[in-house]
């Protein structure tokens, strides 16, 4: 057997897509695929060989930073919301220079501040959220002192999508003068695309940097993340000298860096454009609703009125039902708390796979 | 203009790769770009999605374990070199537990050393080396006490492709019980595919950990890195939960992870098998030969004797050089210490390009 045919055999053991409704990533869109084949060989990590991509890349963050009502903003394109999220705590830790510094992040932030934590040697203080699951205001207050170097706010909470109250969190942060992160790597490519939208982004005068992930709703293929700060002087505090390649200083995380996710995150939101954008997360919201609806024929609750396209359910028997479910081949999962089942509705998770997701769930549901 | 076309008009600004001979990245083997594109659509961070990458995964790190003799070794394909020196550094921090911890490193150490003493807050002490480049042993154990959470020895040193004298380093790690890690990031796909190769692997006891990255000499797609550690406990000494995933610990540094940088790497090896990596190594290091003979005809001398397909040459004119090379679309780079410049014979570094190159260098170095 020849390699290649070797390594279809494994891919074949993935589970396809059309039976995962829990992931935030999801089937690349076919124009993003193109262009990323198109930037396969090339390598951001060494700019002076790459220059076309580089422009391509200072285009797309402007792009991103538009949307994001901050044009002029700085920033790149990295391996994915882990590693935007570090660096935008590490350029804050590095702005700050406090001395055991610590950081104010909602109870609900995606555990990649677990790392973080470990990582930078930085505390992490976890504020309680009220019972829409939206961090407490006066709970941040508290926790904040003078060795605080950022409070993060999260913009489509990995769990249950929900919103943060960041323009409260932006006033706090400008009053206590703090660095504000706001984790939108989920929401980011939501938001601004739904009917009314609340103000996440750099619109508030607080907000210091924001990570957005092309590879979750930006449909852009893997590695795709985004880390975005409103001044040059954050991403200055990021940088180390560079000898030996063909720039003099690095503020990436990683040295070789793929343009691939450049190239097929600018494919994605050029190609389609705002109309096409906001066309894609409308048919995500539709079918969050039809899911509730079904849902709720089978007398399941929701934890929270859905915000955006992740929805959980209350259900003690949740490990129980996620378990039975990927026995036969089909992925969702759970939350911590409340004990609940959750969903995300990709572009993938379309009428059909939902139709044919709720036929096998009866049958997990009903068979104990 | 349709995206596409834009995007190739962005393309063909960048440099091709038969201009490039200061990169240790090469164009991705044709076996790599195949293997790239049948696993571009997964997610290694959501392993119970992606069984079958997940297998693929462990084959490949066994795969290379056995090539570094210790095939019962583990670890994962992460985004490049950085990333894995900072886990091999960050297991041994968190293995060793020491406050305000060292690690002690050779001068010649790649500048990822500086983000990692940044990000890790470690200190970092550079140890001086001896008239070939490689770290001195003396200054070493001079620079370790009670602090240090790990050695670093390097096994193709970006500057000049040296080897550090690894069995003594690991010999002086056993007798201090400090974790010994190896950067073998470019030296890693070569070393064991010379003639009479040095021993830089887990053959030595002291070894605890190693990078090699699958996306230099082993042709594989960006990104695919390695970080391989000889005991389990290293791997769990970076360990957060992950709720909500198929999983319920995560080591990796990313979340997300493609699939695409294992699928890639594994059809490399598994393609050409060791006589193919071989005599990739043994062309480059022909090639490397040929180089040599061209520029000390024209009276440059070596730094020193290349040790494998990286070479340096003195010259106080280096930057003069380097700069009118890139503007007539030409790239080498230069080093710190001596002056001089710097070729990596890549691959894609052949007979022919080596050939247009001199005829270019010529007029260059003639040019004042």
């Amino acid at each position: 057997m020849d390699v290649l045919e070797e390594l279809r055999v494994f891919r074949e053991k993935d589970i396809p897509y059309s039976r995962v409704l829990s992931s935030m990533c999801t089937i690349p869109h076919e124009l993003a695929v193109k262009a990323h084949q198109l930037f396969i060989g090339t390598n951001l990590g060494d700019p002076g060989i790459f220059p076309g991509t580089v422009e391509l890349e200072r285009k797309l963050v402007a792009m991103i930073g538009e949307l994001l009502h901050h044009k002029e903003c700085v920033g790149y394109i990295c391996s994915g919301g882990t590693e935007a999220n570090i660096q935008g705590i590490r350029s804050a830790r590095n702005v700050m220079r406090r001395k055991e510094p610590n950081i104010v992040i909602p109870k609900t932030a995606h555990f990649s501040f677990e790392k973080i934590c470990d990582i930078l040697c930085v505390e992490v203080r976890r504020a309680n959220v009220d019972e829409d699951y939206k961090v407490d205001l006066a709970e941040v207050e508290k926790l904040v002192d003078d060795r605080t170097v950022a409070i993060v706010g999260i913009a489509g909470t990995t769990e249950l999508g929900q919103i943060d109250p960041i323009v409260e969190l932006s006033r706090l942060a400008e009053e206590r003068n703090i660095p504000l992160h706001i984790d939108a790597a989920f929401g980011g490519f939501v938001i601004p695309f739904m009917d009314d939208p609340y103000p996440f982004d750099f619109a508030n005068k607080g907000v210091s940097s924001i990570t957005i992930d092309p590879h979750k709703m930006g449909m852009a293929t893997i590695p795709a993340g985004g880390i975005l700060f409103r001044e040059e002087s954050f991403l200055r505090a990021l940088e180390v000298e560079t000898p030996y390649l063909t720039s003099k200083m690095q503020f990436t995380l990683t040295g070789t860096r793929p343009g691939t996710g450049v190239a097929s995150a600018y494919a994605v939101l050029k190609g389609l454009g705002f109309k096409g954008m906001k066309e894609i997360v409308k048919r995500c919201l539709r079918n969050t609703r039809i899911l509730m609806e079904e849902m709720s024929l089978m007398g399941f609750e929701p934890v929270i009125e859905p915000v955006m396209n992740v929805v959980a359910f209350k259900t003690e028997r949740a490990e129980e039902i996620k378990h039975e479910l990927y026995r036969r081949r089909w992925v969702i999962s759970t939350i911590r708390e409340p004990k609940a089942i959750r969903f995300v509705v990709m572009s993938h998770v379309t009428e059909e796979v939902i139709k044919n997701f709720m036929s096998e769930f009866r049958k997990v549901v009903q068979w104990k």
